[in-house]
């Protein structure tokens, strides 16, 4: 990678004069969080409908490990390959034919990579305006993890007042997103965890909470909630999938949204049959760029006012210094968090 | 059983006296093509809302092969088990505040049971009426496989215009009625089918025509469809399933209708989330009486049509008299068939 490079709409150009140069996580390597360091690279520019954004905060997310490993690649397949999917901060620059925005607007957003930077470049559509009852300092910890766990059981699961949700890894970042967002529409939520995060996941809110492992929690769900799961929203695959369709109601959805746990399952389907459940599988990440604006959208209209009635807040773990990003990725490994795990690019 | 049975709504009730009777097959026993005997029972009558057929003709299916056999009981648990799904005949009676139909008229529709009798009642909504371009005798052959290939092509799995489907077993009933809708409503179509079928496939407009086994259909299919398919349509699930996940295209969705190849399936649910998969299970038997209606109401303003203008025809590949629904039980086993096996129950 050379410092001479300057890229703008997903192309590299070279420019041999002063550009302007931001601090950037690059990843030369991959493996362990060692490989996270810290270099200059060449600003991004905002192209036609886009808009440069001065990053003030990241925040970790699986996929981050995933690709530091080598196993989850951007799939724009830059050059310089810069991790990070989310990002808050200000608008630094407007590229044309921007409306809507207007320099230093405080802005949050997610971006398939390079999130892991002082500067980060999106399109004006896809970027979310953070809602004034959300600190600035806080807002990075709602773009991922919201529009992840709305997107999965709202938009995809079509759940609704009334409805029961169980979600997967209740503390991890979509879990605490889950609980609070099927509290505020007036569904019910079971969640599954570690034993010593239930309490979190209580005083969240969730309705029924249910210790996964070595606890069999399909028998304590079916107890608690006989007609089964109007949605399942899971991170975890493996072997989790034949239990998500023994939880699902009649005419049920199943939405896949990881596969901690691993890729390979053995499925019973006379349950998909039998039960009428719809499986979907979905990532954020690979979606084309409408899809991506059209849901952000949809988020500003529907779930920004969620944090403006205080009804939902980003959910903080910890935070650590930018020069810290690799103790952030260990600390995310040692699965010790209870929601957002986030990184201040400025001081 | 007893003789002096009568039932209507799902209730059964015993009467003294003198009440119409009509001929049935009543399963008293569960088995080979042998247990299928033609009895007297009462006549179904027509409660609220409801209408009796005189029925002229049922026909198979796959899921009578499995009722037989003791292993997909009548959802509704009727006390006299009477297979059959679909029926075609004449209006008889109507039972109190039904509009819309008159005694005469010529009908069609599917059961979740009872359609191997000369007599059955059904909801008035979710009968169909018979398109005035198809012959009386051949109505039979439409409802279950048109309504289930459209259900599961065009409602679940939204086929339109320009996008590409992959069916199972294309020579089948379900598949044959495929084909043409896909035809009809400007998709492409490739159909699996074994190789004595190929050109009946081709000749009801298949786009591409893939060998089952022995032979790789999936290879064959990838240079045939690079871009892979919009929606499947399968009925053998086993070892097809993640085949199905392969042969998906990005966004597509596969509709799951049954299980002839076995229900237990070992999968990859990377492909399910890699490429955005939705994986649907579904029958019509077992839904609820108004999503049954919707179905109904919904055909008959989208499908009949295509038939009035001679886009669609029902495929039939041998008939039986009545007395011989064993026979045509055996036949169906044999796997012989192209299109539907229909029974007359009336000369």
């Amino acid at each position: 990678m050379s410092a001479d490079q300057l890229w703008s709409n997903g192309t590299l150009a070279r420019h041999a004069g002063n550009v302007p140069r931001m601090r950037a996580v690059v990843l030369d390597d991959h493996g362990g969080p060692e490989v996270l360091t810290i270099c200059e690279v060449a600003d991004p520019e905002p192209g036609v409908g886009e808009i440069a954004v001065a990053v003030e905060q990241t925040a970790l997310n699986r996929a981050d490990v995933l690709q530091r490993m080598g196993m989850y690649p951007d799939p724009r397949g830059r050059e310089v390959e810069i991790p990070g999917l989310e990002y808050a901060g200000t608008v630094a620059a407007l590229g044309p034919e921007v409306t809507g925005w207007s320099v230093g607007d405080r802005v949050m957003g997610i971006e398939a990579g390079g999130c892991y930077a002082e500067r980060v470049v999106t399109h004006a559509r896809q970027a979310l305006p953070v809602p004034s009852a959300v600190a600035a300092g806080d807002a990075v910890a709602i773009p991922e993890v919201f529009l992840t766990a709305w997107d999965a059981l709202v938009v995809q699961g079509g759940l609704t007042s009334g409805r029961w949700a169980l979600v997967h890894a209740g503390a991890s970042g979509v879990g605490t997103a889950a609980i609070q967002i099927a509290r505020a529409i007036g569904a019910r939520i079971a969640v599954t965890c570690s034993a010593g995060k239930a309490q979190a996941c209580r005083d969240l809110g969730a309705d029924v909470v249910l210790e996964r492992s070595p606890a069999d929690w399909l028998a304590a769900w079916r107890d608690a909630v006989p007609g089964g799961a109007d949605v399942v929203l899971d991170v975890i695959g493996g072997e989790e999938a034949e239990r998500n369709l023994h939880a699902a109601a009649i005419d049920g959805t199943v939405v896949q949204v990881g596969l901690m746990g691993g890729a390979n399952a053995s499925v019973n389907l006379g349950l998909l049959l039998t039960k009428r459940v719809t499986w979907i599988g979905t990532t954020l990440r690979s979606r084309p760029i409408e899809r991506k604006i059209a849901l952000a959208q949809r988020f500003i209209a529907e779930v920004n006012p969620l944090f403006e009635r205080g009804l939902l807040r980003p959910v903080i773990d910890s935070r650590y210094p930018f020069e810290r990003i690799g103790e952030a990725h260990s600390y995310m490994e040692s699965n010790a968090n209870v929601g957002k795990i986030v990184v201040d690019i400025v001081d």
